[in-house]
C-alpha cells in the first residue's frame, strides 16, 4: 500500500450558519483545504453526511460538492456511518491514495441542521441507533447517553461529578479555538448545576449539534514532499463495527468496535497507547469519553473518569483529548465531526494549534456512530 | 493496484416485499453471495443504499447489515450516490482490495420503498437532483424523463415510437429473469398506447422503483482462483460526476459524466466500445438508455434509438443491453442496481444467464444517479 498524507486542511466554524447553506459550507471548506495544500485541483472527493437527506433532501452530495466548488467532473461519492461519516470520507480517500487510483483526494465532511426544525434533527440524529428495535420504542440519542452515564455510575460507583472534568477540560480547550462554537471556559459548579437533558445527562454533558465542514486534501509521499511544509502522515486507517442496538451487547459499557479499531490502528502503526501524545476523541456524551479511553487502552474499565479527575487529559496531562474542544465545545456537526477531528489533529502536529499548542508527533482520532456501533480512528504523526 | 476478481453474487427478487424490511432482504442478498462464493466470513462491507434514512428512519447500514447477517465486527460503511449508490459500493468494495486493505470484501446494494408511501418515495427519489435549484421548484424525477425525452423528439427528429424498442426489449429478457419484477413480454403496441407518466414519457418509458437486495464478494487474484470456478474479473472501475441541475449543462442531451466515466474504463481496460460484448445501463428511462448509448460510444448523437429500431440492442444484435430486463422489467431498488446490474453481468459472464444467455466475454455495467450527474462504470471479463 502506498503511504497516504494530509497536505492540506480547511474548517467552517461550527456553530450555526443561517446565511450559508450546506453546499456552501462544503464548498468552503473544500476550497480553504485546497488552499492550504496549494493545490487547485483533485482527482477525487468524499463526502461524508448523516442527514443531508432527511434534513434538507438532498442525496448526491458528492457530485453536488463537486460541481459548486469548481472541482468538474471529478469522481465524487458520499460516505454514511451515522455520526462517523467524516472519518468514513477519510477512510474512503485513504483507500482511494493508498490503492494509487489516485493521486490527489479531498475528504470533506459537511452537516447542515439549522435548515430544519430542532425536533426533526434530534429525530434524525436516532436514526443512527436502530430503527426497529430502538427508536421505534422512543429510544433517543440522548436518552441512550442517560442509560450508559447510569449504568457506568451504578457499576462503577462513581457520582455525576466524576464526569465534570470532560465538560470543563472540553470548554477550556475551545476557549483558544477561534472555530468552536462555544469559546468560553465552564466551572465544576457550573458543570454541576446545570439543567438535565436525560438525567444523569446534563446540558454539560451532550454535544451541541450544529452546522459545519471541514475538509483535508490527502496524496501519496511523493507529491507530499512537494506540495505541504508540514505534510502529516496518516499512519493508520482502520474501521470495526459493533452490535447496533445497545441491548444486543453482551456489555455495554464496552465499546467494541472503538477497542476493535484500536487495536488494528495501533497494529498499522505499530504502536501502542503509550506512543500517543494526544487523542481526539467522540465525546458526544462525557460518559463516550469515559469509555473511549477505556475501549482503546488508555484507562482500566471502569478507571475511564479517573483520568480526568486526575487532570490527566488537559494539555498538561498524559494523554490529553478534545484538544481544541472535542465534540462538546467546538460542537457536533455531525458527519463533519469525523473530519474536523483530523483537521485538529494535523493543527496540533503542524504546530499551528495556538495557546492549545502540544509538543507532540503521534496522535490518534477516533469517530463514533451512534451508540458506538460504528468505529474510525486514524492515527497521524507529524 | 492489486487485480479485483469476483468470487461470488446474489441477489433477492426485485420488487414489492411486504414481508421483508430492509435488514432482511440485505442479509438475504448478503448470505447468497457468500454462499456463492464459498465463504463464511469477509473483513470488509460496503453497503450501497439511497434513501433507508428518508424512508425508514435508519442511517448507518454498514453496523446494521454486518450485525444481522452474523459478519461481526467487521469494517462496515454507507456509500450514497443517489441511484448509482449500489455501484458506488463497488466502487469502495474494489478500492479496498486493489490497495490490499482487505482481501475479501462483501458490497450490497439494499433499498426498502413499499415501508412509506408512494408520495414519500417519489420525493425521495427526487432528492437525486438539485434541492435548491430542481426539486424546491416542482420538478420531479419522471419531469425530468418528460424534459429530456421531448428535447430528444424535438432536436433529433425521432417520435415517440422510436423508444419503443427499449421497453419491448427490457421487458422481453425480463421475461426470462426469475429474479425480475416483471416477468412478461410487452408489444409495441402496448407500448403506443400506454398511459402517460409526464409526457412524452409513458408508463413503459420508467422503471418501477421498487424493493430489493443484491450482492458480490470480491476479493484478490490469488484468493479468486481457490474459491471460485468462474471468477469474474474487474478490469475497469471508474466514477465520473457532471453538473447536477440540469439547466446548468451546456448539453443536456449530452451525459458527460457517462461519457466521461466510460472513457476512464476503457483506457483502464485498455478497450473500446467495439471490444463490449453486452452493456448492463441505466434504462431508468427509456431516453436514459439512448443518450447512455451515445454517451459510451456505441452510438452517434442522435442515433441511440436507431440502435433500438434497427436490433442491435437485442440478444442477438450488435450491443445487447438490459439483458436480464434493465432496470425497466427487472425494477429499480434505487440504491441496489448497481448491483443488480453487476451480478447479472456476472451471470452472463459466468454462463448462467438461463434464456437470456449470451456468448461474451466482455462485459460492462454503468450506474447513473439522479439525471446523469454521478455514472460509475465497471467493465468485467470473464
Amino acid at each position: 500500500m502506498i503511504d497516504v498524507y494530509i497536505v492540506g486542511i480547511g474548517q467552517t466554524n461550527a456553530g450555526e450558519h443561517w446565511d450559508r447553506s450546506l453546499r456552501d459550507l462544503g464548498v468552503d471548506a473544500m476550497l480553504a483545504a485546497l488552499q492550504d495544500a496549494g493545490v487547485g485541483q483533485v482527482e477525487t472527493l468524499y463526502v461524508g453526511n448523516m442527514l443531508a437527506g432527511e434534513l434538507v433532501a438532498q442525496a448526491q452530495l458528492g457530485a453536488l460538492l463537486a460541481d459548486w466548488s469548481g472541482l468538474g467532473c471529478i469522481e465524487a461519492i458520499r460516505a454514511e456511518a451515522a455520526d462517523a461519516s467524516g472519518a468514513a470520507a477519510l477512510r474512503m480517500g485513504y483507500l482511494a491514495v493508498a490503492s494509487g487510483a489516485s493521486d490527489l483526494v479531498l475528504a470533506c465532511g459537511v452537516e447542515k441542521t439549522t435548515d430544519a426544525d430542532s425536533e426533526s434533527v434530534d429525530q434524525a440524529w436516532s436514526s443512527g441507533m436502530d430503527g426497529e428495535y430502538e427508536t421505534s420504542q422512543g429510544l433517543s440519542m440522548p436518552a441512550v447517553g442517560g442509560l450508559l452515564m447510569r449504568r457506568y455510575m451504578h457499576e462503577h460507583g462513581v457520582g455525576r461529578e466524576a464526569f465534570a472534568p470532560f465538560a470543563v477540560n472540553a470548554h477550556a480547550n475551545g476557549a483558544n479555538n477561534p472555530y468552536a462554537m462555544f469559546q468560553r471556559p465552564i466551572s465544576i459548579e457550573a458543570y454541576a448545576h446545570s439543567g438535565m437533558v436525560a438525567d444523569p445527562v446534563g446540558m454539560f454533558d451532550v454535544a451541541p449539534l450544529c452546522d459545519g465542514a471541514a475538509a483535508v486534501v490527502l496524496c501519496a509521499a511523493d507529491r507530499a514532499r512537494e506540495l505541504a511544509a508540514k505534510p502529516v502522515r496518516v499512519r493508520a486507517s482502520a474501521v470495526a463495527t459493533d452490535r447496533v442496538a445497545l441491548h444486543s451487547r453482551t456489555d455495554p459499557l464496552s465499546l467494541q468496535a472503538a477497542h476493535l479499531s484500536a487495536l488494528k490502528a495501533y497494529a498499522q502503526a505499530g504502536v501502542g497507547p503509550h506512543d500517543i501524545d494526544l487523542f481526539e476523541l467522540h465525546d458526544s456524551f462525557s460518559v463516550m469519553a469515559a469509555l473511549s479511553l477505556e475501549a482503546c487502552g488508555f484507562a482500566e474499565r471502569g478507571h475511564g473518569t479517573d483520568l480526568g479527575l486526575d487532570g490527566e487529559i488537559g494539555l498538561q496531562g498524559r494523554i490529553p483529548i478534545s484538544t481544541m474542544g472535542g465534540l462538546k465545545a467546538r460542537g457536533h456537526p455531525l458527519g463533519a465531526t469525523g473530519i474536523y477531528q483530523v483537521v485538529e489533529l494535523a493543527q496540533q502536529l503542524r504546530g499551528e494549534a495556538g495557546a492549545n499548542q502540544l509538543d507532540c508527533r503521534l496522535g490518534m482520532a477516533q469517530s463514533l456512530a451512534g451508540s458506538g456501533a460504528t468505529a474510525i480512528t486514524h492515527i497521524l504523526e507529524a
